[in-house]
């Protein structure tokens, strides 16, 4: 069994799930509850020493990091392959899933809010100046690195789609003007269209109450 | 001729002159005075659109994202390898890197300290305590992820070590007690041993006066 332990609303979790689906891979999800500070529980911190989620339990293993997932996602059920396969179009992709997975997500992250409150005693208002600041200053990039589509990824969604997306997901929920980047919304409406990353959304995960 | 746009004490460019080292791929370099916004300069930005360093021009093309950069560089120059080959080694060594590379660093970039000064009012020392937090939260997950050695990616350095030297090198300048990291601090000897990667540290890059 394939077993995802994730968070609904985690950005890197939906990463996963979006590549879980877009291979057609079978899983199971068991839910951390981030909120409730379920990822700093021993059993949780013994598979994933971060205490964060995505974590991936497969082929007798125990995968972290989103990226590092997919990675080897790709590695061992290469079709549909997430990344290209020549080196400049690969490193291209890698460059955009990194503005969004190193640049902008971790900066926003859960952990980061909770610190700006605890040693700046941000509001929830300064909270969320921060997280689209650095949405916004990395879209800006992005904007610019985008091909002619219809993906961010180029003909097929790839792993740069994988990274948008969620993040694309955050945006929104911050009431962020994204009519400023037409590929990035194009990009983003083009991969909506597809049944497997729409699968992926988290309200297609949220625990009921 | 392979020309690195990069600033002497960048981690990410520190990281790419590692890789650059170990391949022995001969190389210029030009500095980016990010302290005087070089960065932000018409001509950088045309290089890399989030005026960032590294960038490096290569086989006419113009690459940016340290880790993208360097995965490019392993699939055109392939020895020695930085990345494992076996699916399973190579995720774990990604997350290893990543664990730097997503998680501690972008959070504690350059940017980071300006905004927390801006935004904030956060002065030095109170920069500095959220900067240590964030190699702290990193390092206790990276020490339990080590695994035997000699250097944090195994049997040879790799691209964990080339994420780990300089992350470890900005720790002892902010006077960080890395007694409790055992495992990283014999893999960062073990890897400071290797004169190729003695060859990228800063101090060997600075600009003089």
């Amino acid at each position: 069994m394939i077993l995802l332990h994730d968070y609904w609303r985690s950005s890197a979790s939906y990463r996963v799930r979006i590549a879980l689906e877009l291979k057609q891979i079978a899983y199971e999800r068991h839910d951390i509850a981030l909120l409730e500070g379920l990822q700093r529980a021993p059993e949780h911190l013994a598979r994933n020493p971060q205490g964060f989620v995505p974590t991936l339990e497969i082929d007798g293993a125990v995968l972290t990091q989103s990226l590092a997932i997919i990675d080897y996602l790709d590695a061992t059920r290469p079709d549909p392959p997430l990344v290209p396969r020549d080196p400049l179009a690969r490193s291209h992709v890698l460059a955009q899933a990194l503005v969004i997975a190193a640049d902008i997500h971790p900066v926003d992250n859960l952990r980061v809010m909770k610190r700006l409150q605890s040693q700046f005693g941000a509001d929830q208002a300064a909270r969320d100046d921060w997280y689209r600041h650095w949405i916004y200053e990395g879209f800006d990039a992005l904007e610019r690195m985008a091909g002619d589509g219809p993906f961010l990824g180029g003909e097929a969604p790839n792993l740069a789609d994988i990274c948008l997306v969620p993040q694309m997901y955050n945006a929104r929920r911050l009431e962020m003007d994204l009519a400023v980047y037409p590929k990035l919304v194009a990009a983003d409406a083009a991969a909506a269209a597809v049944p497997e990353i729409a699968a992926a959304h988290p309200d297609r995960v949220r625990p009921t109450a």
